[in-house]
Order: C-alpha cells, then sequence, then structure tokens
C-alpha cells in the first residue's frame, strides 16, 4: 500500500489522473445487507462538483459515479466495491505551456524529482480532481453511519480569508455557495470573492466538521488513535496545512481547571476535547477543523524554474477555485466518515465483547 | 495492527503501562549495519525522562532502555530490536482513590466504556510514560537519518501559555530547562511556572520540530501524504490538538500571491509549505508546530461521575507536570523522525530506478 | 484491507464479480519509467482466457483489458494504475436454478452464512473470473522482474488427474492446450481430457510455477518469508488445496544428509529446497507445485440442501472447465510475480546499503 | 511492518535470537477481559520445550515467559500485551567454528547476502528458538477461542520418515514423545530415532493440525482467504516445505463426483475440503498438514563454502533435533490459532449486522 488506501478493515483506494480517462476507487470491507445505490452518492458529488456556482472553477464535469460490483439486487454483498467516474472534459492543451516548468507551491517540483517524470496535465494525480473518488467512498460510510448507528457527518466554511463565521446554523450551511453557517456573512463573503476574482488572486479558508451521535469507544489508544487517524485523513486532503480537534490551539494559552470538560450525570460541561479522550471518542460531538492554503493556481505570474534549472516566469490560466475551502467542505466530511465507519468496525471486533456498567452519559449541554 | 504500530517499511510496536512491571517496544525494518548501542537511545530519554527540573513531574525513574536483540558485535543486523525499560517507582497506592471515578478530561472515562476495564494505575496504558518508548525508538531513526543522509531532527518550545518564543537561538534550546529558543523568555517562563506551580493548576504548549536537509522526494501522494503521516504521527502524542504544517493556520488569511513559495536556481524564497509539496517532501526543511493542552491532572478539584453515574469531585494528588508539553519536545523529535525514516525507506523501495535530470535546488533562502 | 488486496509494497487490489458489469484492479506502487502498454497485459490474458480449445470452458468473453490511469506518454508514472473488463457474456439465465441451493464444494454456503445474502449469478465474487485481474496485474510485476532484473516467471502442468509429466521441455509448454511440458504426455492427456467430457466429471491437476535469476536476499525471515508469502499467494487461488515449495512432502521421507543442498564455488549441488533458504531467496530457482482440486461445477446430480436447510440435489449445466488446473497456469505465474515483486521493491527499501563480499554463488548445477 | 509480525486485528510481533538476552513478543488486538496468566502460556511452551526426551536437542532452557503488560488484575485490558522470555543456556562457543562457513540448507548465506552481516550464533533469528514466542501468543489465542467459542486446536504427528500413523486416538498423542496418535506405531518410531540419532543423520516429518467447533464465515473471499493465510501462517515454520488443507494433494487424481463434500441437513458426507469452501470456513472441521524437512543440523561433514566463496566442508557439532517435526507440533497449532483468531475478529468487525435464515449444518458425518 503505497499511498493511495485508506483504512484498516474499511478501505478506500483510488486511481486516476485530472486528465486521465477515468478516476476510480475500490471500497473494501463494506458490510454487507446496505442499501445502495448510485444516487446515494451522487448526493455528495454533486455538492463537491466544479462548475456549480461563480466561485468555483468554470471546468465541467458531470461527475456521474458508476458502481460496477458489489451491489447486488440493491444491496452490498460484502465483497469489495468498484467505482469509476469517466472523465470528460479533458482540455490538455491548457496545460502544455507548464509541461517543462513548476508551478510554485505546486507538486510539479516534488512529483519530478520523486519519480523523474510525470503528468502535467493539470497536475495529474495530485490534482484536486482525485478527492472526487473520496467524496463517493466516504458516502458510502456516511450512509452506513447514519442507517445503523444514527451517525450525522456535516461540515461548514467556518472562516474565508478573514471573515469568520460567527454563529453556526445548520439550515443555512447547504443555501449558499460558500457552505457559510452564519446568513450574516454571506453577503460580506459575496463581496470579497468578486474582489478577489477580478484581482486574479486566492484566499485560504478554514473549515469544520461535525460528527454527531458517534458511539463511544472508537479509537486505538497508542498510535491509531482515533483523533490521529481523523488528522491523517484531514492532512492528507490537498491544501490543507492545519488541524484542530476540538480546542486546538487555542489549548496553548488553556489553564487546566478551565480547559478540562466535566462530566455530570447530565452530561460533559463543555467540549473542549472535541469528542476524543485519550484517542477514543467519548459520545461527545466528534468537531475538527482545518486550514487550506490559498489556491497556488492563480493569474498573478510567479517566480520559478523550469526543468533545466533555469528562472522563468509562470502564469496559470486554466480554470480553478479562487478558493479551494469551498468545494473541500464534502471531502472534509468524506475523509471524516471514512475513519469512524473503519474504527466502528475495528472496535466491533476486538470489543464485541464488551459489556460496561457505567452509563453513558449524554453529549455537551452547551 | 490495533494501534500499538506505526509506520509500515520501519515499524515500531510498544507495550507497557504506567505502574506495570515494563514498557517495551519492537522496531521492525532498521537496515542493518547501524552502529547501535544503548547510549544511543539514553541520550532522548534523559532528555524526556522525569523529575529533571523543578518544572517537571517528580516521579523518578531510571529509565534505563536495554537493547534485547537485532545488534550484534555493535551493530544492527536487520532483525528486529527488542527494548525493555523496566518499572522502578510504581507508587500504586497514589491512585486508589481515583479507581472508581473518571478524571475529567482523562482517558478514564473513555477506556471504560471501550473496555469494561482498565488499569487506573497512573492511567495505565494511556499514560505518557507509554512515550518513553517512543523516544527510544526515535532514536534509532534519528540515528539512521543522520548518518547515512545527514538529516538532522530537533525541537523546541515555541509558545508556554501566553508567552511565545521570538526567535530561534539552537544553541539557547537545550541550555534551559523550558527547551526554550528565545533566551529573552527564560526568565519570565520560570516566574510564570512558578506561580502556576502555587496555584495548583497547568498551561498549554505549542511545541515546533524540525527536521533538515531532508531527501527530496519522501512521501505517498494521495492517502500516505509525508504532511498526513506527520499529522498522524503528532496528533498520536498524547495531550496534542492541533498540528500544523508550515504556516499552517496562518494560511487562512493569506492570499496565493504571498503565500506561494517561488523557486529559484538559488532555493526557494520561503517555507510556508514547511516542506511539503503535493505530500512529497521538497528538500526544504520540514517544519510542524502542535499544541499540547494543559495537564489535566491538577490539585484544583473538578466535578465528574464514579463507576455508577453519580456525580462526584475528584483531585490529582500524584506527581504530575504542570505543562506536559515540555517533556513532549523528544517524543515530538521522535515521531517525526519515524515518519521521515520509514518514508526514506518506502521511498528507496519504489523509485529506486529514479533519474531526475532537474537539479535539486536549496532549501529557503530566507 | 479486507481479502482483496495482496503485497505491501506492490499492492493489488481487485473487485468484480462473474457476472456484475466489469472486473477491476487497483495496482499501488508499480516504479515510475516501466514502459507499459495494454498489449503487455493481453498476452498472459489470452493465455488464461476461456474458450480457446475444447479442454475449457465454451464460455467467451474477449478480457480485453483497459489502463485507466498511472501510464503517461506509455510509461508508468509511479501513481496508481487503474484495470477495467468489461464484462460481455453474462448469461445469467444460467443460473437462475441454483439461486437457493448451495453446490457443493462451492463457496455457495459459506459465503451465504457469512454475509447473509449473495451474488448468485456464476458465484458472483467467488468466480475464478475474478482471477482475470490477478493475471493482467501480475503481467505488470512480471515485466518489471524481466526488464530491471532479468526474472523469468513460467509455468507449467505437470500433472493431469492420474498422468504426470516426466520431463520439462519449456519449449513445448505454449503450444499445447495443457500447458504440459512434455511432448509425450499430450496424446494421453487429449484422450483422457474427451472420455472425461463425455463421463460430466472433472479432474483434479498439480501444476509447477519457477522463477529463474531472482536476485539473492528477497524474503522477510520471519512470518513474512518469501515461501510464506508465496504460500498465501498460491493458496489463495481458487481450487488450490496444496502448495510445496522445492521438495516439499517428498522431504518428510528423507535424509538430512541426501536432503542439503551443498554449495560449491560452482554452485549448489541441487534444488530440494526450491530457492528459498531461511525464508529468504537464495539465488537458485524458486520452484512451487500446487494442487488444484477437480471442478466442482459437473454434469453429475449432487446432494446439497437448499436455504431452508431441506435436502435437495443439484446439478450445474453452466458452462465449465473440467479441469481447472489447465487455465491457472498464468494466475499461479502472475501470483508468483505478485510476490517476488513486492519484495524485491520491500528488500530494496531495507537494505539498499548492504555490501557483501561474499560472491553470489550460481543456481543449481544439476 | 517487515516480517515480524503476523496478523491484521490479532498481531502478533516477535523480536529475539538463539543467543541473544531474551525472546520477546507483543500481542495487539487481543479482546479484554480474557482470564489470563503465565500459566495458560507456559503448557505449551513446556511442550515445545527442548531437552524433555531423548529424541529431542538437549539444549536446556526453562522457557519461562513472563506477561509484562496488559494483563491487569488477572484479565486482559485491551491493550498490547508484552511478553518475555530470557535465555539461560547460551553456550556461544559452540558456534565459533561456523562463523565464516555457511552450513548447508540454513539460512546462513541468504541472510549474509542479504544483510551483509549475521548474528552466527546458533543461527541467529533464523534459529527455531524464535518460534518459542509464536507459541505463547498462540496459546493466548487458543484460550479466547475456546472460552468465547469452544474452538479447540490440536495437533499431532501424522508420519515420521518412513512411518505413517494410521489411525488417529487424541488421548495418545500427548502420551509419547513424538505426538503420534497411532499407539501401534510409537515403538517403531522409538527405534527409527535410535538408529537415526546413532547414523548423526535426520529425517522428515509431516505434522497434522485441526480446529474443531470453528464458526462458520472466516477468511475473506480473495487474496485473504482462510486457507491462504493458514498456508502463509504453516509454511512460515521454520523447515516447513508443503501446506496441503484438506484432501491437499490427493484431489490431484480425484475426480469432481468423488471429491465433492455433498450437504445434507444431517452434515457434510466428507470432509475433503478440510473446512474451507472459497476461502471461508464452513463450519466442518479446518484440517491442515506440513511437510518438514529433515534437521539441517547434522553430524555427517557437509560440502560448503566460507565468506571468501572457497570451498569448506563443515560439520555441525551442537546440539539438535534429529526431527524437528516434533517438537512443530505446538508450533503448528499455535500459528493456525493465531490465524483463527484473526479472522474471528476481522468477521465479526465486518459482519456484526449479519443475520442469515440457513440453518449451520453439522460437521462431517465421516
Amino acid at each position: 500500500m503505497s499511498g493511495n488506501t485508506i483504512g484498516k478493515l474499511f478501505t478506500v483506494t483510488t486511481f486516476g489522473e485530472s486528465h486521465g480517462l477515468a478516476l476510480g476507487a475500490i471500497i473494501d470491507g463494506c458490510p454487507p445487507g446496505l442499501a445502495l445505490s448510485e444516487a446515494d452518492l451522487q448526493r455528495d458529488l454533486d455538492r463537491r462538483k466544479p462548475g456549480t456556482s461563480r466561485y468555483t472553477t468554470q471546468r465541467r464535469e458531470a461527475d456521474e459515479v458508476k458502481i460496477l460490483s458489489g451491489v447486488f439486487e440493491g444491496k452490498t454483498t460484502g465483497t469489495s466495491i468498484g467505482l469509476l467516474i469517466e472523465n470528460q472534459d479533458q482540455r490538455s492543451k491548457d496545460y502544455s505551456k507548464i509541461k517543462d516548468r513548476f508551478r510554485p507551491m505546486h507538486a510539479d517540483y516534488s512529483y519530478e524529482q520523486k519519480y523523474g517524470l510525470r503528468d502535467y496535465r493539470g497536475g495529474g494525480r495530485s490534482s484536486a480532481r482525485e478527492t472526487a473518488m473520496r467524496v463517493a467512498a466516504g458516502a458510502v460510510a456516511k450512509k452506513y453511519l447514519a442507517e445503523k448507528h444514527g451517525v450525522e457527518v456535516r461540515g461548514y466554511l467556518s472562516q474565508l480569508g478573514p471573515i469568520k463565521a460567527e454563529k453556526v446554523d445548520w439550515d443555512v450551511v447547504e443555501t449558499n455557495p460558500f457552505f457559510c453557517p452564519d446568513p450574516d456573512k454571506i453577503p460580506e463573503m459575496e463581496t470579497f470573492m468578486q474582489a478577489l476574482r477580478k484581482s486574479g488572486d486566492s484566499i485560504g479558508a478554514r473549515l469544520t466538521v461535525v460528527a454527531s451521535k458517534v458511539p463511544v469507544g472508537l479509537g486505538e489508544p497508542v498510535f491509531d488513535r482515533l483523533d490521529a487517524d481523523i488528522a491523517h485523513a484531514l492532512m492528507g486532503i490537498n491544501a490543507v496545512k492545519g488541524v484542530e480537534i476540538g480546542a486546538g490551539f487555542d489549548c496553548v494559552e488553556a489553564r487546566g481547571s478551565e480547559h478540562r470538560d466535566e462530566l455530570t450525570p447530565q452530561g460533559f460541561t463543555s467540549n473542549n476535547a472535541g469528542g476524543v479522550l485519550g484517542g477514543i471518542s467519548s459520545g461527545q460531538d466528534i468537531v475538527a477543523h482545518i486550514a487550506l492554503k490559498p489556491t497556488s493556481s492563480i493569474l498573478i505570474p510567479g517566480a520559478t524554474i523550469d526543468q533545466q534549472g533555469q528562472p522563468v516566469d509562470v502564469i496559470t490560466t486554466g480554470r480553478h477555485d479562487p478558493c479551494v475551502g469551498i468545494r473541500a467542505i464534502p471531502i472534509a466530511e468524506a475523509m471524516l466518515a471514512i475513519v469512524l465507519m473503519d474504527h466502528l468496525l475495528r472496535n466491533r471486533g476486538q470489543n464485541a465483547d464488551v459489556h460496561c456498567s457505567t452509563p453513558v452519559i449524554p453529549a455537551s449541554r452547551n
């Protein structure tokens, strides 16, 4: 397994380049008996799909996924599930200019050094297009978690450049092109993004993903902690540069007496832990935040070198998102769902015998 | 592999509870021919060791490691390396009071729910004492990386509660009990910690780890990205709640035109990427920051529940670090070294044939 | 990873049912720079393809493989390689009669018990049709091994029911429908198979696979021995019930003084070890033998139970091979190649530093 | 994981050389709540222990195992279990003569080529002494399987050189030094072994291991089949050259009409499958046979080369078993138990939801 597989009992392996023939994935370890159809996967794919608003790339891809195996008469069979999305909009000519030069902050240089050659069309394997398959696979995990355990995995844009969401209204998230949970900030974001687009520049973002009603006990205590595996899954999304669980970096300046989440029979009094204690889910909401860097593909020329090591300028004229963070919400949800699904199966395998006499306390009261 | 193993080609598996008979580890996949003795491991163990200053726990452990296998006539043989530290100072009586109640922000509650029983003495397996073995194993990785590739892995305390280090003088780091790189801040930290100790409270911290002279090309492009694996390894350290690579969360407010690290024949012009492009090392310094929460074991009573779910108070009277972040520096270095070592071997396995004609450019000029 | 992935650094993951839409595979870990086209894979697929002689099933499948990713401008890029074969000849009506009864010696009963439901069409995932993807993936391994290291992986039918090949003429193997290496036995096999077909019965077989010019040093010394991994890969082929390395079960009656392969500067004096010493390749030919049971799908009625547990008769009227062993040769070669490829990369990762002053001695003189 | 770990959810990782300080293992993934003490492990260790009869090596090792972690107040806690056996009888002087020459059929030559150096004392890591830890770990699996599922894992010597056991009386197996199940053959074996010892030679053996009352549904359908994983585990035992499941190589000459195990409501009519259908346990007894080569360490001089590649003679004067097969029975049982345990947990993780309405039929009536 060299980098294209995630998970231990519920595994997802992907293939596909930005401008190749197709993207695909194999999900292995999905329990049998789950009702599953392409429509279940398409909803999240459509949320991630390019070209849906003027704030995202205008590249158009139907991103229609086909289930090739592992489902029989509408139900999963327990065998491996093959998924395929054929690429349609492959304007490879857009990329010929960058064939021999390394776009700053892109993977071009490191790929070239590692592999000695690369598919330069649209970033090849390093393109965020690869994440379509993560979204499709994550939708399977989401469905199982929801149907069998009532777990809900959701996300929102908590910050767009300098603009922070100050309240979280889940009903608003899916009704605006930014996945912004704070209705008061949407006009500000629109204005900001229009100005940004004109400037040819790009901006970073902060996303928050939350899983509710997660069973207590998921996660392994040392290296494969639930928070560690979430960090792995989220940091593995293109452009992510930081991951926080619960209070995250705010804990640096916090005192133990104020930071600790006290337990009462009526529930935890707070959720600074973000739902993970000692690497194991506590039954509180799992809360994670991620930082996404500004898109590196911008219209403003930048300095770089070419394959001979000579200095050259580079400008990216293709179709790109000015803020990759926006479309990353379904991806982050998918990765969180995949990690939870994997740990659910692992925990069930190992701790099916367990009977704990202590009652499970409710999630945070605040 | 249920949580106690990390790595794919260079793997570390650990065992041991805080108040058990011994801690141990097996390192598998260390190349043969590396000169290795217990002294090589002891240096970092001593840096992590409790009881070395009045700012850390007064529990005293010699933490003397024995190499039980895998080394013959002073050199590694390529077979698995067994490590052992026998526990000496096992004052289990300290912990009888918390046997039937769950310390807030500790793993007590989640362990009990997951396993139905737990070794309550000193946190059992969830104790930070387990990390001694990570440090020992990391020292092997560090030695190999340094001897064979000139890689240097180091760390420092970048923030202690509200006090931020404002400059980095590596020569200062090992000469003060805080691993603080800024000589001007040390007196402030001393004053702060003395007041904190008196108050019976604890404080969070931010650490920075840096790996220099890392070969270009380490890391796999999709799920097992180098940054994702670093995030996994660092978030898996007890008390860590956030991980950043390079600019980290600062990238949220940054524009693409200012954030991107441009390439010139003389080197990168900056290192916002933290040494990783597209999940693959770029030859720049690998830079990661982590947030550690304040110690949960404090002298100030807190509310919790007992095993019957009834409300009770808890106070932790054992010997604890008021700031766990301080002693975590060797641990963070060790985890970073283990990840780099694993990816070095993986990359060598897969890309030994590669010849890239593009010259490797120097690390950041800034 | 639940059963559909093999390998650690060179991994193959497959999906697909006998009568589903398609079969597919993802190869992860193939080094970059290998010239690769669909024709490279098609040769072995055609050797395994059904309907090529009257001694195999008359089901007709073109088995045309498409490479969907991981190859750019004719060379592997080092990223994951997606493979696809679309199913064409899906006569599902053949199988409606066995929908609710368990064919003896088939996986029907164990699948039903394990998963609670199954794709009964043609055995679903348990069909040998799944092995087409192993052959395709194995062809990639074979090509790399041959081009970069001169390794040759070949196989033959060493026994068909009671008829044993008594000599090995490699030039004959590919010129007869049985992959028989002994030209004198071919007429006997033809007569035997014609009589067998008339009787509606089936027969077992013994195959031999050989890898020549394998580098010394592949394999890990304890659990992941080369021979253990070969046994795993070969026993994992449908219908295989036994695996031998080198002398195999003949060693039971052998004495140490006659069994040991002595070493001389001119080479080993024999190859009872089958090319593996202490789990590690010795430079001799790797030799493995496998036993394949007679096809369970026969025209002679048999007793079984139905889904209610009631006794019923079953007869298999579909198109089946009277001796599955014949078409299994490319599969066995593929599995051996995949194991060697994986261990080559693993060994290279870990032991690239090694310089051994002892000269490599030639393969067996006999 | 480079060769010293086995299993996916129930994993065993070992270390230790024949003449090193100690042997050790870490068991990861053992469910919590299992009553476990050193005595549970010692029984099988004593069965494997050298020096118990005049038919085995006279090296004396107490082989007393210590449990260092993972057990609290007599029960497993669900965390990793550390095991240790300190070596006592380390007569390294015995081995100085073979320091610079490669014993035929031993791992000396392949280790030297792979690693560039080796611990030559008693075979170092390649010594069968390493298997003591497999036996200890297997005892944990055995206990869990027996207590929670009533599974019984047993083994016997089915053939000693030319002498075949012709009946299986389980009550006899543990009462004779050969683990022979046929009381009539014991005197013959005694005579044979005495003559063999005088001749300074060694002999091969065939062992049979059986697991009864195995739940239906263990094993994954493609690469990680139960039989494939058993083959991997058994072929990974030192000296094993062949593995059979059920009828094994006898199936080569069998016809489908006679080989297939028919199903009736009263049970299967035979067990040629050896308890595995389509890679998945069927509820029948799991039956496996293995071939062990004659001990390579014999008193009769043999030809070999030294580290300079020059021809030399070698004679092994140390204390060795004339038939390694005899002491391998507890090892084979242990490996079978470890595989079953791992697949039990994996299956439970993935298929806990499954309800199959078909009744489980009894094991073979014959």
